[in-house]
C-alpha cells in the first residue's frame, strides 16, 4: 500500500507553472562546479552553495511528475545535475514518469546502489515496468528484497507484452466476501493504514478468489450498515484478462467512464486491477504513436538527444522516402522526351502530384482515425470507398477546372488546360482509392495502420501523378 | 444526482464486441418498412415485426456509449431507424456521446417533444453542452422545467468557451464543514440516495462556501470515527478556475493522477468540479484535433456524411495546397530555360523537394508534440534549432552523397551529382529551420501550432527545394 495519497503531496497549483527558466539558469551557473559538489550535496564556496541550496529547495518542493517534466526540458548535462539534487526517495517515481529516452540517460548516470535505493519502495507492477531498462543485476537484487508473493507479481507482470493488460495492471486489490454486511466492510476497511490509489470499488470474491461482483464505494457509503454486500453489489462488471489488448481496455475505460476495473484469469479468479491513470497514459501514448508514425518517426525522441540519436530515429523513413522519390524521378525520366518538347510540363507536374498527396493524406488520416476507434467493420469499407471516390470526383472537377483554366491562360493552350483537368481528377481518384485501401490492408495484415501512412500515400500520388499527367500529355499534346 | 452508477448498467463485456454486422443487417432489411412502423414501434407483418423486435431488444441491452458507437458506424438512413428504436430514456446520454457531426443528424430527425423528453433528465452541465446544437425554443422550454439554481448553472456553463474549464465542469459537489467528525460525515453521506459519479473526495468548505481543503474518501474510510475532518483533510489541493484552459486542466489530471478536482472562483468559493472522464475526452479530442489539423482536415467528419459535407470540410486546405503548389510551379517556370537545356533537372528536382518535405514533417511533428505537452520554453527554442540543424547537416551529407552518386552515374555528370549533394543539404537545412520556427511562431501568435503545419512545411520545402536545386544548376551547370 502506498503511504501517501496524491492529495497529500505538494503539488504545483494550476497556473503557477514550474519556473523552468529559473531552474535552467541555476543549473547552468552550477555546472562548472559540478565536480566540487560534496557527497552531501553542498559546495564549500558560500555563494555558489547558496545557489545550489536554492535549486535543491525548488526541486524538493516539486511533485515527482513535475520533476520528470523539468528533466525532460533540460539539456543532458544540466539534467544529470538536477537529477542528482532531486529528492532521492522519489527517484523511482520520477523514473516511471519520464519518457523512455530520458529514462535511459538518467539510469546511465546512476550506480547500482542508487538504482537499488530508487526502486526499493516501488510497487511490484512499477518495478516490472522499469525492469527492462535496469541493469540485470539490479533487478535480481531488487527482487531478493521482496517477499515471495511480490516476486511472483513482478515476474507475472514482466511476462506480458507492453500492449497487454497484464503489463499495466497492478496488484493492490481490496476484496471482501459477499455474505457480510456493509458495516463489517467499513470496519474491515478502517483496519488499513491507507487504501490503494483510485479505490472506487471493492472487489467481491468467494473463497477461491473468484470474482462475484464489485461494491462501489459510492454505494457502500449510502447503504444502511446492516445491508448485505450481496444485495448492494453490482454483478454485471466490466472485467479484463491479462492477455487483453491494452488499447481496447483504455477504450472501455473511456466509454464506460471507469476509474478502476478488475483483471481476472480464465477461471474468473481476481488477479489484479486496472486504474484510470494508467489508461490515460495509454490513450496519450497511443495517439502520440499515431502522430509520430504518420510522420515517419520511429519513437518519441528526447528533445535534447545528441544529433546522432535523432538521426538514427529518423533515418528509416527518410531512406524509404528517398527510394520512393527515386521511383518518381524515374517516372519523370521516362518522359524526358516530352518535357524537352513542352517544358511547361515540368512546371505543372508538381501541382498534379501535390493535390493528390494532400487529398490522399486527408483520406488516409480519416480512415486511420476511424480504425483506431474501431469504427470500420468489413461491410463499411466498400461504402467508404464509394464516398471517397465521390469526394475525389467533386474536388477533381472543381479544382481541376480552376487549375485547368489557369494553365490554359498561362500557357495559352487549351490542350494543356484539358490535360490538367483530367490528370488532377484521375490523381485525386487514385489518392482516394489508395487512401482507403492502405490503412485497411495494413490493419487486416495485423500492422499498425498509421505506420508511415503519410509517406506511403505521398509515394503513390507522386509517382502516379507524374505518370498520369505526363502520360496524358504525351498522348494528346505531342 | 444520477440515479444509477456506471456499474449498475448493462455493459458489454470486454471481448464480446457489439455485433455491428447483425445490427446493420437487421436495420437494412427493415428500411423498406420504415414508413409502416407504428407509434409503439411495432409492425403489422409478424415476420418483419419479429426482426424489428429483435433489433429493439439488442439496442435496449446496450450501454448508451455503445448505442452512440453503433450510430457512428451506420449509414444515415439506418442510423435514423436505429435511433428511433433505441431506448428513449437514454436519448440524452447518447446525444452527449456521439460526435458533433452525428449529433446534428440525430437532432434533425427528432421533433421538439422528443428533444425535450431526451434532455429532461440531463444534469445542468450536460444540458449546457447540448444547448448549442438544440433548437432555441427547446432550450428555452427545457430551462423552464428546471429550478432557479439549475437554470443559473446551465447559463453559467454556457457562458464559457468550449476550451475553458467552466464549459466542462459539473455542479454535483458534495461538501462538508471542517469542524465535524468523520462519523458525522459518514452519517451525512448515508442520507444521499446516491453519490455523484466519480466521487473520490468530499470538498471541505466554510460558511461562505470557501474551499478549505478536501477529504479523500480513501482517507475517510480508514480514519477513526471520532477524528475531525480538519485533522484528516488535505489542504494543498490542485484547484481550477472556470476560465482556466481545459487542456491544461487535463494535463494536470494526467500528471497528478486525479479523479476529481474542485473548481473555485476568484474568492476560492467552490462552484463545481472536474471529473476524470471529461478530462479523458479532452485528451482524446485534443490529439484527434492535432492529427486532423496536421493533415488539413477542419474537424472530425461523420464517416458517412454526404459527399458534399466532406467536400466542405476539406476544401480549405486543398485550396491552400493548390496556391502553394502554384507558387512552386511558378518557381519551376522561372527556370524553364535551364530545364530545356538539361532535361534531367526536371526528373531530379522532386527528389530534392521530397526529402525536404519528409524531414521537415519529422521536425515539425516533434516540435508540435513537445509544444502540446508544454515541453518547450523560450530559451529552449534556440537550442532545438541548433540540434535540428545538426541533424539536417548529417542527413544532408549522408543522403545527399547517396543521391549525388546515383545522379552522377545515371546522367554521367559529376556536376549534376555535386549540385544534388548541395541542393539536398541546403533544402534539409531549410526544412529544419522552418520546421522549428513555424510551430513556435504559431504558438507565440496564439494559434494552434498543429494547424496545417504539414501543408505549410511542405509548401516551403517544395518551392524552396525547386529554387535551390534549379538555381544551383543554373549557376554551375550552364
Amino acid at each position: 500500500m502506498e503511504p501517501q495519497t496524491t492529495d497529500d503531496r505538494r503539488t504545483a497549483e494550476q497556473g503557477a507553472a514550474i519556473d523552468i527558466e529559473r531552474i535552467h539558469d541555476l543549473a547552468e551557473s552550477l555546472l562548472p562546479h559540478y565536480a566540487l559538489i560534496a557527497a552531501d550535496n553542498t559546495l564549500s564556496d558560500p555563494q555558489t552553495n547558496s545557489r545550489l541550496q536554492t535549486l535543491t529547495g525548488i526541486l524538493h518542493e516539486l511533485h515527482p511528475a513535475d520533476v520528470a517534466d523539468v528533466l525532460e526540458q533540460l539539456p543532458p548535462k544540466e539534467r544529470v545535475l538536477v537529477w542528482r539534487l532531486a529528492a532521492p526517495e522519489e527517484d523511482g517515481e520520477v523514473l516511471l514518469e519520464v519518457s523512455d529516452a530520458v529514462r535511459e540517460t538518467l539510469i546511465e548516470a546512476m550506480n547500482s546502489e542508487e538504482l537499488l535505493a530508487a526502486v526499493e519502495d516501488l510497487e511490484a507492477d512499477d518495478l516490472a515496468d522499469l525492469a527492462d531498462d535496469l541493469p540485470q543485476d539490479v533487478v535480481a537484487e531488487a527482487l531478493q528484497t521482496r517477499d515471495e508473493e511480490e516476486r511472483a507479481q513482478v515476474q507475472a507482470a514482466m511476462s506480458y507484452r507492453d500492449d497487454q493488460v497484464g503489463a499495466v495492471m497492478n496488484f493492490e486489490t481490496v476484496s471482501i466476501r459477499a455474505d457480510v454486511s456493509c458495516e463489517v466492510v467499513l470496519r474491515y476497511l478502517r483496519r488499513f493504514d491507507s487504501l490503494p490509489d483510485h479505490t472506487d470499488k471493492i472487489f467481491v470474491v468467494d473463497d477461491n478468489d473468484t470474482l462475484q461482483g464489485v461494491l462501489p464505494i459510492r454505494k457502500l457509503l449510502v447503504s444502511a450498515p446492516e445491508e448485505m454486500v450481496a444485495d448492494v453489489m453490482a454483478t454485471d462488471v466490466v472485467r479484463f484478462r491479462p492477455e487483453d489488448d491494452v488499447e481496447e481496455a483504455a477504450q472501455a475505460f473511456e466509454r464506460y467512464d471507469l476509474v478502476t476495473a478488475p483483471v481476472v484469469d480464465a477461471a474468473d479468479k481476481l488477479i489484479g486491477r486496472l486504474t484510470v491513470d494508467e489508461m490515460v497514459d495509454v490513450i496519450r501514448e497511443e495517439s502520440e504513436a499515431d502522430i509520430l508514425n504518420m510522420a515517419g518517426l520511429k519513437e518519441e525522441e528526447d528533445l535534447f538527444a545528441p544529433v546522432w540519436d535523432s538521426v538514427k530515429n529518423r533515418w528509416m523513413w527518410l531512406a524509404i522516402n528517398l527510394v520512393t522519390a527515386f521511383v518518381a524521378s524515374r517516372v519523370i525520366g521516362a518522359f524526358e522526351g516530352s518535357i524537352e518538347k513542352i517544358v511547361a510540363l515540368a512546371a505543372l507536374m508538381p501541382i498534379v502530384a501535390g493535390i493528390g498527396g494532400n487529398s490522399g493524406n486527408q483520406t488516409i488520416t480519416m480512415i486511420v482515425r476511424a480504425l483506431a476507434v474501431g469504427q470500420i467493420s468489413g461491410a463499411q469499407a466498400i461504402r467508404l470507398l464509394k464516398k471517397e471516390i465521390g469526394v475525389a470526383l467533386v474536388n477533381g472537377v472543381i479544382w481541376g477546372s480552376v487549375m485547368g483554366l489557369v494553365s490554359w491562360l498561362l500557357y495559352d493552350s487549351v490542350g494543356i488546360g484539358l490535360v490538367m483537368v483530367a490528370a488532377m481528377t484521375l490523381n485525386l481518384l487514385l489518392a482516394a482509392v489508395v487512401g482507403v485501401l492502405i490503412p485497411i490492408l495494413m490493419e487486416r495484415s495485423g500492422r499498425d495502420p498509421a505506420l508511415g501512412s503519410s509517406v506511403l500515400i505521398t509515394a503513390v500520388t507522386d509517382s502516379g501523378g507524374f505518370m498520369i499527367f505526363l502520360g496524358l500529355a504525351t498522348m494528346f499534346l505531342l
